[in-house]
C-alpha cells in the first residue's frame, strides 16, 4: 500500500506488511468458522438420528474444507516468512486470493448437500473444483509476483528453495485440473482426492525442509 | 477515546490509534467475509448446474461488493498512514463508515437475487447505489475530519496531497450520485459502474504516487 | 488468567491484559458485523421498492444496535484504559458482558421484525430492554470488580473519576430499567429511548473530560 | 511451521507462536460469536411471548456452550504460556482442536431445537457429548505434544504442574464419555453436566494455584 513520502516510510512499510498479514489471518479464520454455516439443518426432529447420519457428505466436506483453508493459512504464513516487504500488486493479488478461499464455504455447502441428497453430485464436484483451480491460480500469480526477479523475497532466502516452491505452486495448478476429470467419474472421488491433496500439502518435503532448519538444523542448497 | 490524565496519556493516545485500525480491521475483515452468504443456495439440486449458471448475477455483485470493501480497506490503511493521531470524533465518524461498510452485504445481496431472478432490478440497483452514496459520505466526512486545518495529520504530510485527497473523496460522493442516475437506465451498468469505480480507486495516480514514494523514489510537489 | 510462577509471571500478565483486550475487540468487531443478518431479506421481488420500505423499523433497529455495541467497544477501551493488569474473575465478568453482547444481534432482529410486521411489539421491545438491563449488570460487575478498593486500577487513576464512573454504570442499569417500562407504553418509543441512551454514553461529560486530557489539558479534580 | 533458514530463525519462530495463538483467538471469537445464530428466530409474532419463553431450551445450550467456548479459550491461553515454542506437528493438532470448537455452534443448534420441540432430545444429547469427547481428545492430544518430554516446553515450568494437567486433559476424556451415558438418561440432565464440567472448568484448583502466582504468590512444589 501507500506510505508517508518521507523519512517514516521504510518504517510505515514493514507495518504494511504485517497488517495485511493480520488482515488476512482475519478473513482465514472467520472463513474457516463460517464453513458450519453450510451442514443443513435437520427439518424432521422425529428421525433425528437419521438426518444427522445422513448427513455424513456435508460434514466430510465440511472437514475437507476445514483442512484446505487450515493449511493455506499455514503456506500463506510461509510465503510471508519468506518476503522483505510487499507492494501494492501483491497486495491486490492477495485479495484476488482472499476472494476464492471466503468462497469456499459456498461450494462446500453445494457439494456436501448434492451428496446428502444424492443428487446433482457431478455438478457440485465440479463446481468445487472448479473454485480450487481457480484458488490454484490465484497462488500461482502470488507467487510469481513475489518471487519473479526475487522481487519482494527476503536476501537470505534461498535460490533453490524458491524454484522449488516455483514448481510446487504450477503443480498445484495442473493437480486441480485433474480433480475437475475425476469428478465427472465419481463425486466421491473428487472428495477424496481434495482430502488427499491437502494431506500431501500439509506433509510436503519442502515446508519439512523449512521446519527442520526453524529447528535450528542447517538448511544449505 | 480517553486516555489516563497523567504522563502515560501521549503514549496511551498513540495505542488508541492502533487499536481503533486494528478493530476496523476486523470489521472489514468479517464484512468481506459475510459477502458469501449473500448468495442464494440453490433449491432444486435436479436443475443444479442450470440454478449455479443462473446466479451469475449474484456472483458479479459477490466479486464487485469483494473487491469494493478490500479498495477500501486499502484506503482506509493509506489514511490512517497520514495520521499523528485520532480524536473523539473522528472515532464516531469511523463508526459511521463502518457501519456502511458492515451493511453492504445486505444490498449485495438484494442487487444480486434481483438480477437472478430478472425482476425488481431497478429498484436493487438503486438501493444498493444509495447505499454507496451514503459510504462516500462517510469517507467526505472522515476526511474532512482528519485534514481540515491540519487537524489530525502527520507534519510531514505534503499539503499538495491534502488538495488533491480532498478533491479525490468530495468527487466520489458525486460519482455515486451518477450511478444512482444509471441504476434507472439499466441495473447491469449500474453494477459494471460500480466495478469500474472499484477499479479506478484501486489504479489511482494518487495512490500510485505514493507508493512510487514507498519504493524510494522522491515525492514531492 | 493464569502465568508461568516464575520470574516471567509480572511480564506475562501484562500481555494477558492485552491479548484479553484483543479478544474481546475481535469479539465486538464480530457481533457489530453479524447485526446485518438481522434484517430480514425480501420475500417479494414484484413489489421491492415497498418491501425494503416497510423494513425501516429493522434498519432503525440495526442501526441502534450497532451505534451501542460501538460506543460499548469505546467504553470498553476506556475502562481498559485505566486497568494496571487483570485478575481471573475480572476475565470471567468480562466473558459474560461478552455474552451479552454477542446476543444483542437477537433481540435486535426480533425487535426490527416485529415492528415491521406491526405484531408483538411490546414483547419484542421488552426482549431488547431486557437484554439492555443484563447488559448494563454485567458492566456494573465488571467496573466494580476493578475499582472496588482500586482493585485493578493504575495507580495514577484520580479517585474523583472512579466515583463518578461508579456512579455512571451504576445509573446504567437503573435507566435501562425505565427502558422496560417505556416499552410497555410504545416500542417505538422504547427504540428512540435506546437510540437517546446510546447518544448520551457517545457525548458523556466523563469521557469528554478524559479527552481533553488527553489532548494534553490539565484534568485535576 | 517455517521460517527462513538463517539468522533470523530464532525471533521468526517465535513469532510463529504468536500468530498461531493470535489466529486462534480469532476462531475462538468468531465460534463463540456465531452461536447467537443457532437460536431459531420466531415464526409467529402473534405468539412471540410464548415462543420466546419456549425458546429457554435454546438458550440455556446457547449460554453453556458460549461458556465453554469461553473456558476453552482461557485454557488456550494457559497452554501457551507455558510454551517455549510450537513445531508443525502441535499446529496441526491445534486446527483439530479449533476444528471441534468450530463445529460446536452446530450441535448447540441441533441441541436446543430439539429440546424446544421435545423431539430427539437424546439423540440430540449424545450429538452434542460426542462432540465435545472428540474435543477433549483433541485437548489431550495437543497437551501431550507439548508435554511429553518436554518437547515444546518452557524451562521454567515445574514438573509437578506438567503431571497435574496431564492428569486433568485425561481425565477430561473420560468425563464427557460420562456425558454420553447420562444423555440416554436425560437430556436435561446431560446439558446441565456439561454446563457443571464448564463450571469446574473455570474454577479448577490448578489454575487457581497458578493465579495466586500470577498475583505474586509463591507457587512452589
Amino acid at each position: 500500500m501507500v506510505g508517508p513520502p518521507t523519512s517514516g516510510a521504510e518504517r510505515y512499510a514493514a507495518m504494511s506488511k504485517s497488517r495485511l498479514e493480520s488482515f488476512s489471518d482475519g478473513v482465514f479464520a472467520i472463513a474457516i468458522t463460517l464453513l458450519v454455516l453450510t451442514i443443513a439443518e435437520p427439518d424432521n426432529y422425529h428421525l433425528l438420528a437419521h438426518q444427522l447420519g445422513s448427513r455424513w457428505p456435508s460434514l466430510a466436506a465440511y472437514v475437507v474444507s476445514f483442512l484446505i483453508i487450515g493449511i493455506m493459512w499455514l503456506n500463506h504464513h510461509t510465503v510471508f516468512g519468506h518476503l522483505e516487504h510487499v507492494d501494492r500488486t501483491f497486495v491486490y493479488l492477495n485479495l484476488f486470493l482472499l476472494m476464492t478461499i471466503v468462497f469456499l464455504p459456498y461450494p462446500t455447502g453445494v457439494f456436501g448437500q448434492a451428496l446428502d441428497r444424492g443428487t446433482g453430485e457431478t455438478t457440485a464436484a465440479v463446481f468445487y473444483s472448479v473454485t480450487m483451480l481457480l484458488n490454484a491460480c490465484c497462488w500461482v500469480a502470488l507467487w510469481l509476483r513475489a518471487s519473479a526477479g526475487r522481487r519482494l523475497l527476503r536476501a537470505d532466502f534461498p535460490e533453490y528453495r524458491r524454484l522449488k516452491m516455483t514448481v510446487l505452486f504450477t503443480a498445484g495448478g495442473a493437480v486441480y485440473a485433474v480433480a475437475i476429470g475425476i469428478a465427472f467419474a465419481s463425486a466421491y472421488a473428487c472428495l477424496a482426492f481434495h482430502a488427499a491433496l491437502a494431506a500431501y500439502y500439509a506433509l510436503d518435503p519442502l515446508s519439512r525442509g523449512a521446519d527442520r532448519s526453524a529447528d535450528g538444523a542447517s538448511d544449505r542448497p
